[in-house]
């Protein structure tokens, strides 16, 4: 079966020329994906004539707007309806892609995927759940999105949503699931977490492991990192910025002498290999969970080509594996759907 | 002027050797320094005799109890009457000592400070205020402590509280204050930020510089990072972990072949003086702002004998510069002492 992706060419920071190069690179690498660009056509078919691809699997939607990191989300998403990112959405909305990808203004693609798309029965709130890279793999942050000040329930549920998605995906038997927190102990903790602690701990359908410490995230201690979203926006970019500046800081030590230079020549190989673990870029983007249908995967503001090919096999095992339907399925049957 | 300090020689990781080892170190470094070491004194005196140093100068008590971290604080505080902890902040409150370091439970020495030493008068809350390196230097975090769930006003405080140490301790003329949050726009951010901006843009005493995303904590864009305890200390101990995790994989990929072992001994000099930087150890503790008079330093749990020993140093600078007073001082000015 061929899954039909969209990419919105617009409002990442490297513009059409890494999307397109993306797409270009994702359709040779996926031969039974199907691709729709929605962005400037002009620029688009200009871009794509440098390329050699399978023209029958890409399809080009010209668009009139943009939503930039200035607009307000949810107004922008209201009215900029012939923007790249909402005329994207609408194509998930009406069935005819099964999945959209945007390195465009996080507010507004969340926005986006609430206002166009809609929540599935009984979902609460759709959380933003990126992979972290640990010692012990891949490990789900779950919510770095737009739900500040999140209630226990909703954490509850996102506990259950990102369990599936670890089992599915990532194939792991039962995720420990743990909660963010300032001690292991737990009697510790502020108001959300002392009031989630015990609803965590009664829910059979997910093995919780109790509190983890963000010191212990690194390590892998848990494959579903639970937080609200405050919090794991600020973990997700500490993790970001603090490696991004531990490299370069040492990237420069290496540059410092020509006797340090030769060495760094030298263990150049053994360090790539290691680097790459911590290169997002590989790994795709961050989905937001919990929509009625389809699958709506944010990439990094500044993702270059290599984030665009990577989410388009992502997506494409996503909907293949039917994530999005397993998650509303466990939510039901967990007696959750209220509505 | 002589500096008395008092050193807690139980509760951390380490035990009292590693006290002892910092305390004789810091003993030497410093000559206008008199310490009294806290804990068992079989103990102590036995591990003393295998140092030299000046015994006018250094004094032993011996404490019946310790307090773990698997007490609960304030319970600990109150009862465990004759511990090291307990014995040592009351040296600070009646006047014998004027600083304290300890290694012990984070909330037992918070509740210790509260409760024995007392708030100054106006003091809101007490911050515990860690310094984090960054690629500009040592930059301070505001707060770590026991205080979740913080009102706004407390926050303000606070921000006023780490201008004043870092102008007094770091030297930094107008430092940048900036509260942690997921966006720099004004309106992003939890209700508590949202609240605490305005509050603190009106703030004539300090320099406001806006959100700070934390992915440019670790650049040093601001000079005081404001957010509540729950985030600071999510912050502080993913500094530490992730460091620590990335160093380990890098010091992997360097010891997997021949050629990257030899490649490693060639930058070892060179690297071995960028990871000082990361190295919190030499930078002492982290004080326990707002304190009615003498200063309380926290140590890292697992600090070894360079912990105490720097940690020696910086009382002896806090205490001569009288930061506290002018914590005092400056809240005075500011009209937000109303008690």
């Amino acid at each position: 079966m061929s899954v039909n992706i969209v990419i919105d060419t617009l409002g990442g920071d490297n513009g059409a020329p890494a999307a397109v190069k993306g797409a270009v690179n994702g359709l040779q690498q996926n031969k039974d994906v199907k691709l729709i660009l929605t962005g400037r056509k002009k620029e688009l078919d200009q871009l794509l004539s440098e390329y050699t691809y399978d023209k029958d699997r890409l399809e080009v939607i010209d668009c009139a707007e943009e939503i930039t990191c200035h607009d307000a989300p949810v107004e922008a998403i209201k009215t900029k309806k012939d923007s790249s990112l909402v005329v994207g959405l609408n194509l998930v909305k009406e069935g005819k892609a099964d999945a959209f990808i945007s390195a465009g203004s996080s507010g507004a693609v969340l926005a986006g995927g609430s206002l166009i798309i809609g929540r599935a029965k009984g979902v609460k709130r759709t959380p933003l759940a990126p992979l972290l890279p640990t010692t012990e793999g891949m490990k789900l942050l779950i919510d770095c999105g737009a739900n500040v000040d999140a209630k226990p329930e909703v954490l509850v549920q996102f506990a259950k949503m990102g369990s599936i998605y670890m089992q599915n995906v990532m194939g792991i038997k039962k995720p420990r699931v743990a909660i963010v927190n300032i001690g292991t102990e737990e009697e510790k903790g502020n108001a959300l977490v002392k009031e989630t602690f015990p609803l965590l701990k009664a829910c059979k359908s997910i093995n919780f492991v109790g509190s983890i410490e963000s010191r212990e995230i690194p390590f892998g201690k848990a494959d579903v990192i639970l937080t609200e979203a405050f919090v794991g926006n600020v973990v997700l970019k500490l993790y970001e910025g603090l490696s991004k500046m531990i490299l370069k800081e040492i990237k420069k030590a290496m540059m410092s002498t020509v006797k340090s230079k030769i060495g760094a020549l030298m263990i150049k190989k053994s360090l790539k290999k290691t680097l790459s673990n911590f290169n997002a870029s590989n790994k795709g983007g961050a989905p937001l969970l919990g929509l009625k249908h389809g699958l709506l995967v944010k990439v990094h503001g500044n993702s270059k080509d290599e984030e665009f090919s990577s989410a388009v096999l992502q997506c494409k095992n996503f909907v293949n594996t039917n994530v999005s339907g397993k998650i509303i399925e466990g939510l039901a049957e967990e007696g959750t759907v209220t509505e």
